[in-house]
């Protein structure tokens, strides 16, 4: 077999099989196939597309080419959650604990942030102490114990998806949806759990830009599930604008903590609800979705969830003290509003410019070993739809220093789009594929 | 400017600038730009295609990545020819000399064969003695004294596209019209003549298989070549079989000797005179077409063109004896008829076939080192359209040894597709694009 001869066969729209498939991964991953000739089948690939087969098969190669995580050690239903990557998305902070208290298992791999998206280990580094560090037995023992463990990723999960992911955001490849699917299938069915919730996010900041596109790409993601043998669901969700009030890294565990207390109704809720229910229900846990909504209700209004939580940062070595005192975690010394510069309705925040302004504070990385400030960052105070006085403040920058403040202010006003006729919002969970 | 968004602007049909063009190209010979996303550009190249003016910029940009040959010590009209590779293409042997004795000026650069086709050069060694190797200040002397002269390549032409044809090979890229054309006149533009005639070929061995493609890649190559300043003229040729009769080096120079002895009249003439008189016409020295046949024919028929040859050879140190008596050539010592397996008339012969069995007697270079036997090949005595008896020889193989013949014309018969029915030849020229 010889990779030039099926780079002309996917370029002349035609079927690689399984044998075709593992020759590519495995050879890539091996370095026998050079990058030159990987980045021309991810081009080719992104033309002609690829059948549900091949990419069942090119996810399941890419499983192989590294080790999976091995949960027989965990009791109960094993469940994992996986977003397309937003702005704001501090879900896994408050969905985590909510399940857990309904008695779901999530052994659960995060990384950290890089550019305008942020990472959910940075996050957890706002509790002094917390560590995501651990062996595999030492996180077996934790979801056991606490129902929820998060580490940074320790075997070596899917070196082929790894490879090919930095090959493909460097060859204009990234936004194929077979080449998709195999990325984030690949990472969660290596990580062994049972059902995978996914929140496929559409809009102008997502990758998949249109509806009619992230309703693909969830199908395809379900159906690739479902030939793996795994039980996922993915709920399309509308990224028009951040998720929930806060960007930046302590300033989002501050939300989640609120959310946690049940202070907080908003768009972030209403998704770890949606989230949350179809694990319930798909891992029979819960016969309908008010049953499940219910259930998951019911570990805020009991402060079961907060507790759940606070148990998760003790056992990995956290300071639970700012779960109860929010006021104890990081804090930045400069804050500036952004204000209006007319009145109207918000038609539109761009996520990505509000991520960028977060990170030009220095609460995101500009390069991999960029260090941090976990302090700074935006709180939004209107969302879409929302009205607007003139010189209404939009948002609220906390900086490590005024003339950062000042800047970041500005650049918060210029994410906003305002028009003068009240805009309908538009539904925030767009749909459910199971 | 960022390479991967000039490929995200490829890919999504954008069109390049001139800027961006050599960006890319500079970059890519300095090594700035690596492989991988050269060959993800040229697989958006070859399905998004490119805008005339973007071929144009994108073969300047090549000719300018290295030297130009300066033509300007050469007196006269000075033109050069350039096939896009066949079976037995023996043409320059035989259209220079001709052309010479018409007054035209040719400074030919050649190579060397690889794999199924020939190279000029390796042909040439069937002369004791010839060298293509000499200085530019030879090289030009050469031509103002003999009216031609072929060397291989000294200077650094087009080191861009060299890069990047190697590159195309192994990423499935060849095959795509821009980046056809702007390989093809890059070379041809830095090589320095005014007037350049294209033998374009399509059929079933060729990059063009279709008539249609053929076409459209003539007038691109004369489109750019006009926006470039020189006169283009485009053939299209039939390549549904080799190019006349000989196939391997020394046995071609014996065909293209008889040529201009007046010997022969076939398929090999008719693209010579044809070729040749779009020089005289494009270049001013004949009025119209029967009058440039006319002159051309002449050289034959006065013996002008085959002196020209002898003194060719002399010029770069061969051996001319050869030439009025090939029988000094170099000769295989073994020879086999490959019988036809029933009778019926000849519907097709696969040239890259044929080739390939030429190169597997000895003939070609498996690889850029190996070393070839100047006397091997296959002599065709069965052209398509000719009516052939059951055990007729349809042509004979020359082989070092009695079993690599015999292997040989096994081969070479199965090379052969035979019709009960009577099929008409169709045309070999199939148009001219100016």
């Amino acid at each position: 077999m010889n990779m030039t001869d099926l780079i002309e066969k996917k370029r002349d729209g035609g079927v690689l099989d399984r044998e075709a498939i593992r020759f590519m991964i495995e050879g890539y991953t091996k370095g026998d196939i050079p990058d030159y000739q990987m980045s021309a089948m991810c081009m080719a690939i992104y033309f002609q597309g690829m059948t549900l087969e091949e990419t069942y098969e090119l996810t399941m190669a890419m499983v192989d080419s590294g080790d999976r995580v091995d949960l027989s050690g965990i009791k109960g239903l094993k469940a994992d959650k996986h977003s397309t990557g937003g702005v704001g998305d501090k879900t896994s902070l408050v969905l985590c604990p909510m399940l857990a208290a309904c008695g779901v298992k999530l052994a659960k791999l995060s990384g950290r942030g890089l550019g305008h998206t942020g990472g959910t280990l940075d996050k957890l580094e706002s509790f002094p102490g917390f560590s995501s560090d651990m062996t595999e037995e030492e996180f077996i023992r934790s979801v056991n114990e606490n129902g929820f463990a998060i580490a940074g990723q320790t075997a070596e999960l899917c070196p082929a998806d790894k490879k090919l992911y930095a090959l493909r955001d460097v060859t204009a490849t990234v936004g194929s949806r077979p080449l998709i699917v195999s990325s984030i299938l690949s990472k969660k069915l290596a990580a062994g759990a049972d059902i995978i919730v996914l929140d496929v996010k559409t809009g102008s900041g997502a990758f998949m830009r249109t509806e009619e596109d992230a309703f693909a790409l969830a199908r395809d993601l379900t159906a690739v599930g479902r030939m793996a043998g795994k039980k996922v669901v993915a709920v399309v969700t509308d990224m028009d604008e951040p998720l929930g009030n806060a960007v930046g890294n302590a300033l989002e565990v501050k939300e989640a903590l609120a959310a946690l207390r049940g202070e907080y109704a908003g768009d972030l809720m209403e998704l770890c609800l949606t989230l949350g229910s179809q694990i319930l229900i798909g891992g029979g846990l819960a016969p309908d979705e008010p049953s499940a909504r219910g259930m998951l209700e019911q570990t805020i209004a009991s402060g079961a969830a907060l507790e759940r939580f606070a148990a998760f940062i003790r056992a990995q070595g956290g300071d639970d003290r700012g779960v109860y005192d929010p006021s104890l975690l990081p804090c930045a010394p400069a804050r500036r509003e952004a204000l209006a510069p007319a009145g109207g309705y918000v038609a539109r925040i761009e996520a990505e410019g509000v991520g960028l302004v977060s990170m030009r504070l220095g609460g995101g990385r500009v390069t991999k070993d960029s260090e941090i400030d976990l302090s700074v960052g935006v709180v939004l105070h209107k969302k879409v739809g929302d009205p607007v006085q003139p010189g209404e403040s939009l948002g609220t920058v906390y900086a490590r220093t005024e003339a950062e403040a000042r800047a970041g202010a500005e650049q918060l006003a210029r994410c906003y789009t305002l028009t003068p006729e009240k805009t309908e919002r538009p539904p925030f969970i767009k749909g459910v594929v199971t």
